[in-house]
């Protein structure tokens, strides 16, 4: 029998799957959770870290990888030569300082009370000055890169990071060969070979296919030219990045030989782990945010995306990513601060939550009929408008209006923000033949569900499977394995047509509100 | 020792008070509740009323007439020849239909089941189409009384409550002699003299006194000519209508021969109560709706107000009224429907209203915060639009907004509605020179009244009088005992003026917002 494991290394533990690869189902699953978790007030050492740092320690990792394997191969006894392939899903950017060896600093006793020795994960948010004055070089420079970036380098993104390390811990810089995204981390610990995957690579360190790297001039106007501490070999994500070797297997329990995948971004996961690795196919990823992946063959300049990636998620394939900053984040701003007493009470008696409760509510209205719209910008707007400043805002208040007639319009914004931005791809030339949903919120709430597809106008089918199965499938296509699979729909929701024309008309006063209020 | 007495008939009870006229002091006050209260479901009998109904029983009324005078002179000792004169405020339009001695209809036994027979409440809401009709009407012939009530008849009007009977019982209708105003009809049992009070014949009955009724064309269209079941002597609201007679000593306690002024609307009765008799003075009502207003001696045409009355409160002063839908109801309704639980845990602890709670934490930020927004529409808006289709709004909510930034963005925005009938005032050219308030909010919530004097730029004098006070002192007048008295101010605000000028960049933006939304 062939097996393949997929390891999800997410926020705060990691998520490990085997898969047979025979049928293509999940036998076994295992998770890992982190013990230094989120480092955000201090280090181990009890060294306090400044305000809108977000750290994680690679011994974590390392613990991960050697427990999945471990609790995979004790819950199934498949022999671990049978496992022909690992791939690997991990949180970007978060990058890590190493020396030439790929030792993380962070391991040394001289770095280990220095913070920005450790990983900074995608949400350290130190680097804010940085990503203006590395988006203001591109700028000035006309980098191509900016462009598929929406115009505009966020502080998440690696170039920033580094810089940060460079302005404010300049022995760390100097003492580092590599900084290292922590998903290829991992493969140059399984596999000995320092590589880059070129989905991260795409997404989060201004590396473009067609381009490389920023130019000399970019490197000059941020003051370093921080190529040298990144690995110039790309592979593309989801192909063949090396053999485990003998420390791998080692620190892993695979066997020396089993193939390795280049990684992929968590959140892209979900296109392999729905089979998806064809032309057209649209990816909603419903969570605290959204995230929207499409990919086609075609280069397209489109206004508004946050990335542009070639080979990002399937190799000879163009990857689009777009953005909603705040979907399931409102649904909770809302419950958290917004919903009375009795709906509490209501909830608790009932045994259910209260985004339940409030869904159930909801659904007692028809369409149009509270009167309200909702502009989803609590938390600013990603696509296709690119400003963070920008704010919700809700419109058709009365006396009689009740809390679940406020969720109900928020979920619908949601939806609007959504149905912009495959209006955005749409127009901008890009054909979507289907749409698939993935991410927490597609399978708790099918009420919301029925609301993006009726609103959206198209089939929504969701996708049942998890990162990890991706990765999974990554690993198996990386030891020449590939086999397309019967893949498992949690369900599908079909656009109700009277609901998709009476959103319609509201969805052009969301269209209008947004104009304005965007101006304003 | 003179006195006088004022009788405030609110909504569910009377209340009154003794004055002293020689110092202008309150010596004694008392209460009557209604025991029929507001009649919404059904009459005495059982009857079961429509939707939109809110009847009252006279017989309430005058046993609250006697009520409220055993008890002042009870609590007194002060002998009834020593009360000079009384004075009435009343809700209004409160209408009953009457015959031609003054009975109601509904004492009689023919009547008793008989909705239309009895006293329709302010707030009856059962003549919507009628109002739609007579607005049309009076449109169609260029009635002057139009503009004065900008634009609009309502159906909490005399015409269109009397349509209404004349419609859907119209043996009511033909039994009636004289529909009257309650407030009048009080003094009608008083005195004898079936006249009508200028002020609610002018803001509640379609009356001016450059051109009296409607015209001839005018009561052709809408079908009936109801002129003939209107008293035609107008008095001027606050002067002398007539003295005490045999029958009204008997009904009420005082004596025969006490000065009897017409009547006032109880919201108008705020001005006397602030001894406000002359040119310039605006007073903000501020409840659970608000209403604002001003006397001048010129006549202006001014879009947006809601009624302009010469002697409509003062005699030879033309009373201009403005009106906002909604505000304490707004602060209400976020109260019911958007605090959560742990607020209302903290407020419980702490012994305060809600209202309190969320006032004594939005006190903590500073003008212009939060970033947020509001359009005080939840009720629509009636002064300056007129339009009661429009509907509140919120803009610029972000994750980290909290319960109480939105109730302070609530306030603000009422704040905004009233500075913008304040310009609407200015810009007609109406010349205001002091600011005076009344009403709960305004001794309730000292926080919300300093946001008033900032946002509108004006030292604001909060009355300590009570509507009853202000109707007393009518009485006195009417007795020939009028006399300047300094007036109790509870509070006197005055504007900050770096906040000032920091809300007229948001007042700004709020009128940008508000040309927007009533425009989509």
């Amino acid at each position: 029998m062939n097996y393949s494991v997929g390891i999800d290394f997410g926020t705060l533990s990691a998520r490990a799957v085997l898969v047979n690869l025979t049928c293509g189902s999940e036998v076994a699953s295992a998770e890992y959770v982190y013990p230094h978790a989120v480092m955000e007030t201090a280090l181990p050492s009890g060294k306090k870290l400044e305000k809108n740092f977000a750290l994680q320690h690679p011994a974590d990792y390392l613990e991960a990888l050697k427990s999945v394997i471990d609790a995979l191969i004790c819950k199934t006894g498949v022999k671990n030569t049978d496992i022909k392939g690992v791939g690997i899903d991990f949180t970007s950017c978060t990058v890590l300082p190493v020396d030439e060896n790929g030792t993380p600093l962070c391991f040394k006793k001289e770095f280990e009370d220095e913070p920005h020795a450790y990983a900074k994960l995608w949400k350290h948010h130190g680097a804010e000055n940085e990503a203006d004055a590395v988006t203001l070089a591109a700028a000035e420079c006309g980098e191509p890169f900016l462009t598929a970036y929406g115009g505009r380098v966020n502080s998440e993104m690696i170039l920033p990071k580094i810089l940060e390390t460079y302005n404010k811990a300049p022995h760390v810089y100097k003492a580092a060969s590599y900084f290292v995204e922590a998903g290829d981390w991992i493969v140059w610990q399984l596999t000995g070979r320092n590589v880059r995957n070129s989905c991260m690579a795409g997404f989060k360190s201004c590396w473009t296919a067609e381009d490389g790297m920023p130019s000399d001039k970019f490197f000059e106007k941020i003051g370093v030219d921080m190529r040298e501490k990144l690995c110039k070999e790309i592979v593309t994500t989801g192909t063949f990045a090396g053999c485990v070797n003998i420390g791998g297997a080692h620190i892993s329990g695979l066997y020396e030989g089993c193939a390795v995948a280049a990684p992929i971004i968590d959140a892209h996961a979900a296109l392999p782990a729905a089979g998806i690795t064809d032309n057209g196919k649209l990816m909603l990823i419903i969570g605290t945010s959204g995230c929207q992946i499409v990919q086609v063959k075609e280069r397209i300049d489109i206004d508004g995306i946050v990335g542009r990636v070639y080979g990002g998620v399937t190799e000879g394939l163009y990857a689009y990513e777009a953005g909603q900053t705040g979907v399931g984040d409102i649904f909770a701003w809302f419950t958290d601060n917004a919903v009375p007493t009795e709906y509490k009470k209501e909830a608790d008696e009932k045994g259910i939550s209260l985004h339940t409760l409030l869904s159930e509510k909801a659904a007692k209205y028809a369409v149009g009929e509270s009167g309200l719209v909702a502009l989803d910008w609590w938390n600013g707007c990603r696509s296709p408008y690119g400003d963070f400043s920008l704010r919700g805002c809700i419109f058709g208040l009365s006396l009689a209006t009740k809390p679940e007639e406020i969720y109900r319009a928020l979920i619908e914004a949601t939806a609007y923000g959504t149905k912009c931005i495959v209006d955005m791809y749409e127009k901008g030339g890009l054909v979507i033949d289907e749409v698939y949903a993935t991410g927490g919120i597609s399978k708790k709430n099918p009420f919301l569900m029925q609301i993006y597809a009726d609103v959206i106008g198209k089939e929504i089918k969701v996708s049942d499977n998890s990162a990890s199965y991706g990765s999974a499938l990554l690993g198996a296509r990386a030891a020449g394995a590939d086999k397309k699979y019967a893949f498992k729909t949690a369900a599908i929701y079909t656009p109700d047509k009277a609901n998709t024309e009476k959103y319609e008309t509201i969805y052009k006063k969301y269209l209008r509100l947004a104009e304005f209020i965007k101006e304003i």
